[in-house]
């Protein structure tokens, strides 16, 4: 089952808006300070850089995903995750439906 | 100023899915029972109904709007609010750039 809800954060009120809308995510920060993001990637194929190491947990809807260095595409689904490494990059392609995640920064 | 963060808040992680994604919001439970969702409108014009009474906080960006039975559009940059009554409905025109909000139900 995927995380439905998160309590006693906080939250920012401005959203992240990126690739023109087609993903928007909104910041969280969590009691014991870790932070993490709870976003939509609408239907589209784009690439995400990352910082700090990252799981994205599939919340509902699905997408295939690409890490860096792979060549194989993977999909995750609604209650499914996958971890992505500091300083690295992957393809995300969404099809039909949003795609609705929890970005968990390590 | 606009309210750029809530403390203490439950947030639901599916999001709120509108017009196809042009507009998405995240549903959020504050410590003392009351609701509030975050969001943002994607430049377009929508048509909007309400149930309960809702005042609409501009955090980022700008909008203009139309309430039911009013032939004036008016304007709402970031830092400032519009009320709209129960079941009723308002449109609104986002131009540019995305309009964050902040969704208060009375």
């Amino acid at each position: 089952m995927p995380t439905t809800q998160f309590d006693g954060v906080t939250v920012q009120t401005q959203a992240n808006v990126y690739f023109e809308g087609k993903c928007i995510s909104h910041s969280l920060t969590l009691a014991d300070g870790t932070k993490k993001s709870v976003g939509v990637i609408l239907p589209a194929t784009l690439t995400f850089n990352t910082g700090a190491a990252e799981v994205m947990e599939c919340v509902a809807g699905a997408c295939d995903y690409l890490l860096a260095g792979s060549s194989a595409w993977r999909h995750c689904a609604a209650g499914e995750s996958f971890a992505v490494p500091a300083h690295s990059s992957f393809q995300i392609r969404v099809s039909d439906q949003p795609y609705h995640y929890i970005c968990h920064f390590e």
